[in-house]
Parts: structure tokens; C-alpha cells; sequence
């Protein structure tokens, strides 16, 4: 079946139908910037993404701590895109491109292309162990956020439940494996969680002598940071309550805990932060790929050979003066911008320039009221790194309703130490 | 294993452990509201749920419809008791009860009673037809409302990216079977979604289009309340565009519509709100049940023969003045405060008073600015009713910050005829 001729669009769709058509796969934030950035182009664009929403990242890890509910962070892309005449939004799961047909295959239907931008990011890597991702989840999709909410809560009710001791500790026992800013932002407010919103709570278990061990396999934590600004969040970690283990790598993962080496931690819940593979996707192009699957892009960031190909975001495997260009949310708005560009200059016969990442520096926060932050050179750290953080959270929070909301949110959460989606859905894992 | 003599209770719990044991089944309206006026009394309280949380049932159905989120309406069950330093709570299923042994059994553990209280309340009744349980979902707990949240949204997300104008239209109708006064809230607020939230979004479907059935095998809408509101709510919801379906009995349901004899309706989602069974748990108390499975109970809702047992809320089975108790929220509040209150007579010796039900009205909304009240005999309708729908529920609420936050939520939605919660979790379901 071939869906892109067939379909009759309506309203402000009518006389798009002659136009190149755009397939943009993926509406996280290379997907979605480039859509936007498409508004005004003589195109068609059409943005099929798996799931019906895009979410903000960057504070997906409140939503697995219970601070923040799923629609705090996220908003339907075509909620986003309404307002854009040329762009339609599909819901479909993508399983095949085939860049000599020029065309896209989903579960529902085949869907041909003039342009295509994939930019279906990245998903967890577990180093050739696949058994581990159902004993460790990663973070990366609202479902698993969702998923990592229901095992920690669950994991403090079980220890409740729990007449022995012993097993109880082992409910109380929380490892998170990796220590980028997602492990090191999991890791501060669970034990946040642990110490300070649960205790008055619970009569058996007690919250306050839960553990959690952030361990990485490298020599310090947020290792793309200065050194400074790993040694400040390492020591406010620790003030927390987490035991930092560093230069400690994983070597097996079971119902029960985790092993380094010789050292093993009894954990009933082990979370998953270390390693990122690219989109399974990016092997259905043909072109060369890096040992994390990252696709090899030009100097325009089109698939060598296929001009009409562009591949952005954490799919994209660019160097740029001797420098990765990382796979962070503002490289991914940046190479969706810059992809929009280049095809609006395809389009009209002309070769675009190419690619310039501009770093925006990185920011990681601890606890609430702690973060680090480095702006190309420009370290602060502690409250004012907070602050910073905070500001450019909900700055660049899409739409402006979400904005409000969770800026109540936190003030709620800020003042009382609550939170304030500590809701359990679809029952409680069992103990075995 | 026996818990009730194991598990040290820590802090405010010390020196509970030779007070009568009250064990409460059930965190909902009866159950919580039993559980908070046992504060003050000499026992001590193990309230048992599956959930980690008690949800506010009336506003169910506005997480189903995407306008609230699902923590909007929900708060853990061991916050709200936080500071009830004779309760604890536990997340575990029940699945058995011996009256003879006064024990308890759940999926963990056996846990044994002085003093039970069985407020497990209903499910759906598929009147013997449980196949269609899987084509028609019905709304009583949170899980139940993402799901049916899930398969709404999903259902104009298939439409837009059908080809095929037959198959769309089946996408866009939706058929609800029962037309109480959760059927009729569906009802209405689908069809704002689909007349005023969605159409602007789409480019291939219209969701103005849509088609949203309401099938009632009784003469009326609202059966439970005055004629004159049936006729104002039917009118109401046809000038919404709901079509109203009277005196036609469902008798078939499958994957693609729903036959009412020799009338059928073609229709991908069906939504289920006809019957209600009690909790299968009231078949183990061993006493005298009705049709729908409700246990029947003496004057101060103990179980005859068990004067240490009280079943309450929706599982009871009480006829006063020649009229069934209904099985509605203030209802089970009114059974939860006096089930407490018989239980500190009986622990300190005394003959509890019977328990006198106190109609308190009831009321139903019907959109974003219609209400049906009926306050014993005072019936109003239209935008007072719909006001006084409003500070009722938000009166209601549990927890101050639910409030306040289901009040921003609710304005945000009147002004913008935006929903807050259109995100999708977990996929969308296949085509067929």
C-alpha cells in the first residue's frame, strides 16, 4: 500500500500534494526541530514517530522519581505542529528505510519520500549483555521513566511488606550503573526521595537507611565535564547519602544485585545509565557506521551518496575540529535547524554550507538545590549552578502551559518535600 | 508465615503491638474514610490495598478523556495517613479471607484479624459475556483510565493515517454502552474532544466527524434521577452531538462494532459502563449475597454471625426504608466513618447504634458547562448545576495540593479547549 499518494488531506492540506515530500522519522528534538524549522519551505513534511508525544528529556528522570507526572514534560507533537499548514503527523513504528526505493516502511503501510531526515536517536546499550535490560532498565522513553517510578516506589512498599530484615535491606538497596548526568541526577534525587520525602511514612521499613550506590566504570563521575565540577558533585553526592564507586565496572547483573570483580551489591533494584547505542535504524542506510552504530555523516550532514538523506541527532557520527559533536539535546536542535536549512537549499537547486556545531556548554543537577554547570570555560557550581539550571529548564520547556505547571510543581515539591506523582500503575512486581 | 506478629514497627508505632488488630480491606472512599476515624481509637489499623494510592473515582473519567493526569486525582494511601500514628499500610492484593480463622491471605503473606473490614467494592459486569471485557473496557480503577485513555487517542491517531475513508470512519466512532452517569460524562467529553480539542490537529481524519454513540437498555438516561433531569441530559448531550440510544439491549460486541438485535453499530472503540459486579473477595466472607454478588449485612453492616467483621461501600448489601443503599462515594464514606465508630463501641463493649444512610443527592456533568444536581427533591441544571458540580468535586478532593493543581488544570482547559494529558503510554494497539 502506498500512503502518500492516496490519502486526501483536507482543510489547510489542499495543493501540498504536488510538493517534495519530506519524511522526517523520529519527534524528539532533532526531529522536531527540523519539522519546525520547515514552516515557511515549498515541502510536504511527515513526521512519524512511534509514540504520540515529544518529550523533554533532560527532566525524564523526574518523572521516574515521582517529582513530575509524564504530561508535565510532554506535549502531542501534533499539538506542537497544529499551526503548521505544510506538516502532518503520523503515529506509526517504523521498521524499515530503504534509501534505493526512496522509501519508508512502518507496521501500517509503506510511505515514499523526496527527503528524508532520520533522526531516531538512541536507545540503551548493556555491552553484548541483553539479559541485563530486564533486570536494569535505561532511562530514555516516557515509558521507561514510567516503568523505573513503578520499580523504585515498589521497591519501598515491598521493603514494608517485608518481615525479614535481611531481605528488607534488600529492598532498601537501590545501584545505578553509570555516573553521566542522567545517573548522577537519578542517583541525588532518589536519595533525596529516600531521606527526606518517605520517612514519616512508612512504619517497618525505614526509608532512611536505604542505600544507593551510583558505580562507574570510570575514573570520576561526569567524565565530560571538567575535573572540577566532577569532584564538587561528587562530594555533594556524598553528602546525600550515595556511595560513589568509580573505576568500577559491572561484570554481571541478577534478580538479586549487581557484581564488580570480586565486589558484589545485594540490590532489588538496579538501574541502568552507562551505555547508549544508536537507533537499529541506522544499519538499514548501508553507510559506515562507529562501534555504537552512530551513523557516519557528510560535512552537510547527509548520508554520503544520497544527498537527499540527511541523519542528525544521536544518530549522527560527525568529528568537527578533532571533537565528537556530542550527543546532547542542543547539538540535536542544532543539527534539525541546520538539516532544515540544508534541504530548503537542495530544494532550490543550490549546495547548502555546511555544518557548524556551536557548544552551548553542559549542565547537570544534583540535588535540589545543587547542580553544576559549565558554560565553554564558565563553571559555577552549587545554588547559583542551580538556579541556572532551573531557569534553563523551564525556559526551554515546550509550551507554555507546561511551563506553568511545572514550575508549581516544584515550587510544591521545593517547600514541602513531597512528590507529587508517587502513583503506582499496573500493580506491584513481584518478590521474586 | 504469620506478619502480624513478625514485623517490629518502628518509632510511632512502638507499644501498638498488644492493641486489638484491625485489618481494612480496600483503599477507597469506604475503606480510607474508615480507616482515618480509627485515628484516635485504642487498635491498631493495617490498611491493605493493591494500589499504593486512593483515587478520587467521580473524576475518573477526566483522566480517561485526557483532561486531567492521572496523579491529578490520586494521592498514595500512606501519605494521606501519614499522621495517623495507629495505621500502616501495605501494598499487597488479597486474595482470600477465612472468617473462621480471622485471617486474611494476600499474594505475601497471612495476616491475621481481631477486627476486619472488607471495603473491596466493585468491578464491571458483563452479565455473563466476559469476552467482551477485552473489546470494552470499563472505568473503575487508574489503570482501567490510562487504558481507556490509551485506546480513545489512539483511535484518531489510526484514523489520520488510514487511507481508507470506510475504515476511518470506523476509527472515529465510538460506542458507550450505559448510560449512568459515568457513560454520560464519557460521552459528553468525548465528544468535546472531538468537536473542539482535536480537529484543528489533523490533516487526513476529522475528528469533527466523529460519531460517539450512547447505548442505555433502559428507557432513560439517568435512571437513578428525576425524569425531568433524564430528558434535560439527553437533550444536552444530542445538542453535544452524542447519539442517545434508549431501550436497546447490547447483544453482541466484537472487534469492529456492537450489535443491539437486529441494529448494528461499526465502531473501533467500544467503552463499557452498563454493569457492576461486587468484588469477588465478598463470596469468601460465606454470608447471603444478591445477584450482583453484594454481601448482605445486619443493621450496623456486620457480617450476621460475625459481629467482628463490617463489610462496607459498594460490596455491602443494605436495605433501609425499603430502598437499596446505592452504591455511590458519599454512601461509602457515611458506611467507612460509622463502621469505625460500631468498631470502638465493640472494643470497648458496647452495642453500636445501627447505621442510618443519609441521602446526600447526587449529580452528573455532562460537559464543560452542564450539570444535572438533584438534591433530595431541590433539582437544578445547566451552568448553576454545572458550578455547583464544580466546588463540589474540588471540595472534595483529597489533599491540598490535588486541589489546587486540578484547579489550574480545569482552568487552563475552559479558556484553551486544550487537554492537558493527550500522551499516549505504551504504544499504540494494532489496526486489527
Amino acid at each position: 500500500m502506498q500512503a502518500s499518494g492516496i490519502c486526501t488531506y483536507h482543510g489547510r492540506m489542499d495543493g501540498m500534494a504536488s510538493r517534495p515530500h519530506v519524511v522526517i522519522l523520529g519527534g524528539g528534538f532533532g526531529g522536531l526541530w527540523a519539522t519546525r524549522a520547515l514552516a515557511r519551505a515549498p515541502v510536504r513534511v511527515t513526521l512519524v514517530d512511534r509514540a504520540n508525544h515529544h518529550v523533554f528529556q533532560p527532566l525524564l528522570y523526574q518523572v521516574a522519581a515521582a517529582s513530575l507526572s509524564g504530561p508535565d514534560i510532554a506535549a502531542p507533537l501534533r499539538h506542537i505542529v497544529r499551526k503548521q499548514a505544510n506538516a502532518t503527523v503520523w503515529m506509526e513504528e517504523v521498521t524499515g528505510i530503504d534509501v534505493a526505493t526512496r522509501s519508508v516502511r512502518t507496521t501500517e503501510q509503506t510511505i515514499d519520500y523526496d527527503y528524508l531526515v532520520v533522526a531516531t536517536g538512541s536507545t540503551h546499550a548493556y555491552f553484548g549483555h541483553d539479559a541485563w535490560a530486564a533486570k536494569a532498565p535505561g532511562l530514555k522513553t516516557m515509558n521507561d521513566a514510567l516503568a523505573i517510578r513503578r520499580r523504585i516506589l515498589s521497591a519501598f512498599e515491598a521493603a514494608e511488606c517485608e518481615p525479614d530484615p535481611a531481605r528488607r535491606a534488600e529492598w532498601l538497596t537501590f545501584v545505578i550503573v553509570g555516573a553521566g548526568p542522567t545517573g548522577m541526577e537519578l542517583a541525588g534525587t532518589l536519595a533525596e526521595m529516600a531521606h527526606h520525602t518517605l520517612p514519616r511514612e512508612f512504619r517497618v521499613a525505614r526509608p532512611h537507611d536505604a542505600r544507593i550506590h551510583l558505580v562507574e566504570a570510570g575514573s570520576r563521575v561526569l567524565a565530560a565535564m571538567p575535573e572540577k565540577l566532577s569532584a564538587i558533585a561528587q562530594r555533594k553526592l556524598e553528602s546525600l547519602g550515595v556511595e560513589v564507586h568509580t573505576g568500577d565496572a559491572v561484570t554481571d547483573i541478577d534478580a538479586t544485585g549487581v557484581r564488580m570483580g570480586d565486589q558484589r551489591i545485594v540490590a532489588r533494584t538496579v538501574l541502568w545509565a552507562a551505555g547508549v547505542a544508536a537507533s537499529p535504524l541506522g544499519a538499514q542506510l548501508g553507510g559506515e557506521r562507529d562501534r555504537a552504530g552512530r551513523v557516519k555523516v557528510a560535512p552537510d550532514l547527509s548520508l554520503p551518496g544520497h544527498p537527499e538523506v540527511f541523519v542528525i541527532g544521536d544518530l549522527a557520527w560527525l568529528e568537527q575540529d578533532g571533537q565528537r559533536v556530542p550527543g546532547m539535546a542542543p547539538a540535536a536542535k542544532q543539527m534539525g535547524a541546520y538539516a532544515a536549512r540544508a534541504l530548503r537549499e537542495r530544494v532550490a537547486g543550490r549546495v547548502p554550507r555546511m555544518f557548524r556545531y556551536h557548544d552551548e556548554g553542559s549542565l547537570a543537577s544534583i540535588s535540589r538545590s545543587s547542580a553544576v554547570v559549565d558554560l565553554r570555560g564558565w563553571q559555577f557550581s552549587g545554588f547559583a549552578g542551580w538556579l541556572f539550571w532551573l531557569i534553563a529548564h523551564i525556559f526551554f520547556l515546550i509550551g507554555f502551559r507546561n511551563r506553568l505547571a511545572v514550575m508549581w510543581n516544584w515550587a510544591w515539591s521545593y517547600l514541602t518535600w513531597q512528590r507529587n506523582a508517587r502513583i503506582i500503575v499496573g500493580g506491584r512486581p513481584r518478590a521474586d
